[in-house]
């Protein structure tokens, strides 16, 4: 199945310039989310994953039923001040000022094995983030994983001690 | 299993007054995040739903892994300015002022069979806006199912048109 006929590109959104990959026409086509799923969920079997670890909003979409899917558990990473206990934080640069992730501080035991599941790979910003809470809790970062790679963006660079894969990549 | 074990009681989150339900000590606890995404599936899966439909953000996390065990297609319902094509609008009430919820125009065919699935019914406020999206989009809402229930807020009262089902229930 060539997934990218699945994707719906808009350009101009959420500004003039970006060429947005839309991953709801494939959320909603269930052959084409099934064999997502599975394609991710394939390549994680064996790799005796304990927790996924999802950031918001759309890395839940397709990290929570990879978790489901390998009979691990699942982790969001949240926007701040929306986790209720506890909880790690990191900041990351937005083009305008900074912003603010978080995971509970007991998501994570230490030595679990993690896998990052999100939609896109772009600069690779959020994710490196999201590896930074996953290790300062003592959880072992075992692959990353994502639907969409902008290879232009390079994100792979920001990410080269980890595992790193993709099901489907676009130039921009 | 008793579910309520897997979910942690927060006083006074995101304010005074409030005993919030934490859904991530469940989602990280994969026997429990199995049982919950089966029970709810299981009451699913002779129903020929085509899509379920779930709402930013908590949603996608028990949405999204129901569409994937029973084979449908998932359709985010999004906070305004999320979605990137033409879209439904719903206005919901706030306690102070007003918010937007959206969903895409072309996410749902006429005559689709759908579940709603969300974490939590508390006012029935946000679902009530959900179901309006769907039955504008000429989906046939089949039932609405939650995690958890809170049943002095009387949030069936609301959805009283729908087949409504909880897994756990509290009185605040």
């Amino acid at each position: 199945m060539d997934l990218k006929n699945s994707i719906r590109v808009i350009e101009g959104f959420p500004k003039k310039g970006i060429s947005f990959k839309d991953v709801t026409t494939l959320l909603k086509d269930k052959e084409a989310f099934k064999y997502t799923v599975d394609r991710i969920s394939s390549y994680l079997k064996n790799k005796n994953i304990d927790i996924v670890v999802g950031p918001e909003a759309r890395g839940f979409l397709f990290g929570a039923p990879v978790a489901y899917a390998i009979d691990a558990g699942f982790v969001p990473v949240r926007k701040k001040g929306k986790l209720p206990c506890d909880t790690l934080k990191v900041t990351y640069s937005l083009e305008y000022g900074n912003d603010e992730l978080e995971m509970h501080k007991d998501a994570i035991k230490p030595g679990q094995r993690v896998a990052i599941i999100d939609d896109l790979l772009a600069t690779g910003g959020t994710t490196n983030s999201v590896a930074k809470l996953v290790e300062e809790a003592g959880g072992v970062i075992v692959t990353i994983g994502f639907v969409i790679e902008l290879t232009d963006l390079k994100g792979r660079e920001k990410l080269k001690n980890y595992d790193v894969n993709s099901l489907i990549q676009y130039n921009i």
